[in-house]
């Protein structure tokens, strides 16, 4: 399936101000990238860097207005798996670089929610079967809402104050995955039919081997989802992290498909667009 | 300088349960391991991995007494640093893998620290002088005490209630660099002299393409520390990650120097003894 | 019923202090003291002041060691109720000294319950059975555990952690409680058969024109509850407020049936042990 | 001096609600009311009620528009206090009804701000003073800037965050003279040349037996408050308290100098507008 991507954002920059962009999709075999601009008008771009996979844009800028406009046109295609084989592993069997994803994070207070996950979400056998009663958990109990929840929302406050946007949902199915010891982490990207268009923000869960798509809000299919970048929670993969002093004037997402007739489906079993 | 090492952790272990030991020393070319050896009865010893340059040994054990002894002889040079050249990098000039210590952590939440450490902190031209005013600052303000705290105290807390203890003082620190754009990561190790014997925690600050030893306790020298592992705060290095139900029964540290003629002292410069 | 209350509460004291005590029971048409004496050695009895209902008695005290011992023989009555007329009050109708125990307070922010209390809690009529309804899930989901809360946890903390002690359930009651329209109180007082012996904390829910005595931890009847006093939270209702540096170094609870053929029984309906 | 005082609250509401307006002035021998109507349309006015001194309106409404308007003319006159008797009362020496303003509340949680106020404010004599030097700490540290806190803000964030808007600065300020020992509450009422205009929160502490006015803002000139209500912290004088769906669409407030020649003034020294 092929989207055509285009972000734009605008800021407003008073004295002078470094930016790290994360907003180039990322680039695997499940996701191929046909085309891409990133154009930037209003500083300059100093070099593109990886970051645990992540692609970022590093810009400085002083007093006026800065802009970036990214367009791409990306090919994917997410891998449809058997529930079967998705067990959880033990913590001895674990890769090592899936035990900083059981680890606490800003966001996610694993370390808090043990009681509460154990609680909620016992005596399930299966890695993906568990890993669906949360995010069911989570869309019958969690309320969407904007303007509930702010940049310093935490899966705690979301498990008792049951409101907020996609980051929030996210987080709080990170945070119970970790608290029954299923590594998780935070996925930031672009997803087919949002309204209104948006970044979104979903997560992985470790299981079997595979980093499983994940997403409570079921505000649009994971067959549609365009990974930008993932870490341990939200701290890591702001679209823009900014030192100095800048507001965002404008902020425009779109993403259409390519061809209209191919439109992207949810599945019930467990789906991955990251390669083992 | 060299120091003898050993550290005996015993757990009651209720069920099946899985360790990850988090005890041995670092190697590298400040930190020589002379000898060492590892034991580990009432368990299973799975493997020795490495996460992020910290050795991991895995455990698995059941119903009963699991004991874990380690002991060592370290040899360590902590490299004595110019404070003149230490800037802090702006943000475009970091190294992609310094970054993430950049970002708010589950106990270092710089993103609610911003106009705390500006405030605190403001108008320091020299990187190294900004990060011992932040050390002074906090063992001038923060009271060392026992009991005050737990395993869910962060930094934005020990802000404002002002009492802790090595690890509540290091994300304290960590916290304040990050919100003025220095890099922070928590280590924890063995460090000479603490009374009773324990591990430690302290923090290394990124200045000057160098990190940075820092500790606001001023506890034992920093000439002495020996790292176990460093990560983003305290919920990366914990000693022992266990799932299961296992208590600690008991925990005994000690820490000689080889030759006592050659104690360690505090010095009044920057040090590091992590290689560039 | 009547019971042999005994406290008894040591503490060495430095410097010159303040001290508060709560802890001569009340008096009501429920509850009448039919002895009593309280005695203070190491320090000067000031009064015995009221406040909104409760005995207090101030003592001023220096350097040294100072007792308390108050013992009484009390005998109580409480009165078992209808649950068909417990209806829940509409806002309007509510007498005004109600009002402030709707309000969130330090450790019961209802405020920020709203949307878990109206999720667990929803579409059940008679205002009793709501309350009892409270109660077991409290008793269901939240484990009773020494040592896991301290004295700043709160209803919110506990809504997520999911254990705690006396205190914290009572907390977590009212905040649920009030989040649902009811105004909610906290109670502290002496229960019989409590082991160990200790002062103990509970709830009262305001329906029907009537205070109705709750407790979700189901560790002693509530016919046989003694009020000392109450107030919006445990911050109102401390046996001991200290201003000064003063350590408690001993504390004896007893509480005895003057006759005990008569054992203090478990009742399924309403009941309340306060005047309306 | 005179103020007209106009108030008008429009909500939409969805189902039916009840209203517990609180925007209606106090009466006291410092604050005269010469007229004032209060008209209620769209809804049923229950009755006024009285809680702590506070008037307040209970209204009915369901599905449509309700509106309140409030207009009064109301004739103040602070009290110019001498410094040199205003000393912080010891514990056992202040009125009973003084001491529940010396426990932690929902928003201002003194006990966890002890060592930070000792720290700060610490050998300071005169009470008066001590209270000075709190108020400009926070019209120093924190910086007045709307939309960085919301309604479940608390003094802790405050203390650390160090931005907010006046019921923020109230809070912090009544935490930290709480933590030192002097009795301290919220107020809520109307003051002359806020821009824009709206209701206002500061505090008042309680020293040499009165209650001080105290105001970190610098807003408005204290001479020119008028008292709504008072209570522990913002949670006892929401000027609408509601239970049921409705949202605020219009609130307006206008405060004008009744003889424009008699402009309010900033004073040094103590004042209070309540009677001791």
């Amino acid at each position: 399936m092929q989207f055509t991507i285009n972000c734009r954002l605008v800021y407003q920059v008073i004295g002078s101000g470094s930016f790290l962009f994360n907003v180039a999709v990322a680039r695997n075999s499940f996701q191929r990238v046909i085309s891409e601009d990133i154009e930037i008008t209003g500083g300059e771009s100093v070099e593109e860097g990886l970051q645990s996979g992540q692609r970022l844009h590093r810009v400085i800028a002083s007093n006026g207005r800065l802009e970036l406009t990214y367009n791409a046109v990306v090919s994917i295609e997410a891998e449809l798996l058997e529930a079967n084989g998705l067990h959880m592993a033990p913590l001895h069997e674990l890769p090592s670089e899936a035990l900083v994803f059981l680890y606490p994070s800003r966001f996610c207070q694993s370390d808090l929610l043990g009681r509460f996950a154990r609680r909620e979400f016992t005596n399930i056998e299966s890695g993906f079967e568990r890993l669906s009663r949360i995010c069911n958990w989570i869309y019958e109990y969690v309320e969407y809402l904007q303007g509930t929840t702010n940049s310093s929302t935490s899966a705690f406050d979301t498990a008792t104050q049951r409101a907020g946007v996609c980051r929030d949902f996210a987080h709080l199915g990170i945070a119970l995955c970790r608290a029954l010891g299923i590594p998780a982490r935070f996925v930031s990207g672009y997803a087919y039919g949002l309204n209104p268009p948006d970044f979104h923000a979903y997560f992985e869960a470790f299981l079997g081997g595979r980093w499983l798509l994940a997403d409570a809000t079921r505000l649009a299919p994971p067959t549609s989802f365009i990974r930008i970048g993932q870490g341990r929670d939200a701290a890591d993969t702001s679209f823009a992290t900014i030192f100095g002093n800048a507001s965002l004037t404008e902020m425009r997402i779109s993403n259409e498909l390519v061809n209209p007739d191919l439109t992207p489906q949810y599945v019930a079993g467990p789906i991955s667009n990251c390669p083992p």
